[in-house]
């Protein structure tokens, strides 16, 4: 059996409002091959797609203000967080979990203030519209699947691990239902998160400190079940027992 | 940077109890270095520490039962999950969640009874008695360091993950507070779960059904940080929202 190869791809300028992330990660010099997946950080696709908001333009209604009040979080944030999600799950001293409007409970609707350039004023980086069509897009452009990274915290774990939430060319979740095991028994629960398994991958040469490397290329990675988007990672309400 | 390896050890033969699974590890030709980490399934530590129980000998208490008929599990297997955790959290049909005495908030305890062996009579596999002591003992033997991994459901996305239930001689979780940010900010929440992130890759490798892989080595991780055994990923009941 080949290795699974991760390389994380270096030389990555910063990246700014407007760049074309896909020209800039062939600039890189590591040309993807077809059958490799690309794995990005949330932030430089974020930036790229000029998801950047200055906290000076924005004005907290009502509610923000109340929950910045129990949470002692900045209102501007809170007014923030509210607007990309569609409903609180819970709000504590300096944590807010809400389910984000893409579906994927989260905490402060995925909204980072750390590496966000400050010229004067402060700036929070919302999540890209649509990851999955981001992801589809920057597929069609490297010519490799993609995977478009964050790091979410866990309801009874400590510490953030990467998850997908978007991709394209590879499914988000592989169903083994059905396939008998070692005994032939049939298998009960073997759906995997597939893409969120790459996502952590990524994640162990990522880092979040200065030497942050955000983008990181997998080699050698095989499946078998069809594509599906990060969308399918989401739990549907029906289903969620920790509302 | 060089690239970070993942290589599914080949040729492991069935583990039964008392097997020596350094031994087994070291037979199939692939020697761990000492900066490589060897992610090694749940299912082949319990195997080889005998944790196998045969559902004939489980006499299910009035509470096993009562769960059993709101589930539809069969109630050995309950008196099982039930004698192997410390709280029930959600019961659903086909459902258990609890809090395993290991501390781990899980789908039935991590009993499984998928490619358990069958002569006749069924059988269920329970988790180690102390996967980080486990993984430590395995650490000793094989001079690297060890994680053991098991999949988890999580309680907002569709598909199980890799996680670390044991761990030695690495960080199971990173702190990377303090350290600061790419504009020199403090970073906020960068708490990391290292080893679970190191699960999920070897998820990648391993599968679950016929062709599964229990062993994965990395080759090429780094890190700074301290080691820390896999309960530090345990988040502390004051800490959980969703009990």
């Amino acid at each position: 059996m080949r290795p699974l190869q991760l390389i994380a791809l270096p030389g990555l300028p910063m990246v700014q409002a407007g760049d074309d992330l896909a020209a800039l990660i062939l600039a890189t010099g590591i040309t993807p091959r077809p059958d490799d997946v690309l794995v990005l950080a949330q932030k430089i696709v974020s930036k790229a797609e000029g998801r950047e908001v200055r906290l000076l333009d924005v004005t907290p209604g009502p509610r923000a203000e109340e929950l910045a009040r129990e949470t002692g979080k900045d209102a501007r944030i809170v007014e923030l967080i509210l607007q990309e999600s569609v409903r609180v799950v819970r709000a504590r001293p300096n944590l807010i979990i809400t389910q984000h409007r893409l579906g994927h409970t989260m905490a402060n609707a995925g909204i980072d203030q750390s590496n966000v350039m400050q010229d004067g004023d402060e700036r929070a980086l919302l999540l890209p519209l649509d990851p999955d069509a981001s992801a589809a897009a920057l597929s069609a452009r490297l010519g490799c699947p993609i995977v478009i990274s964050d790091s979410f915290g866990r309801a009874w774990r400590r510490g953030t691990v990467g998850v997908a939430i978007g991709c394209a060319g590879l499914p988000a979740l592989v169903d083994l239902r059905g396939k008998p095991d070692l005994f032939g028994r049939e298998l009960h629960v073997t759906l995997t998160g597939f893409a969120d398994e790459i996502a952590a991958a990524a994640g162990l040469l990522m880092g979040q400190a200065a030497e942050g490397m955000p983008a990181v290329l997998l080699r050698g990675l095989r499946w078998s079940a069809p594509a599906c988007p990060a969308t399918e990672l989401v739990r549907p309400a029906q289903e969620d027992l920790f509302r």
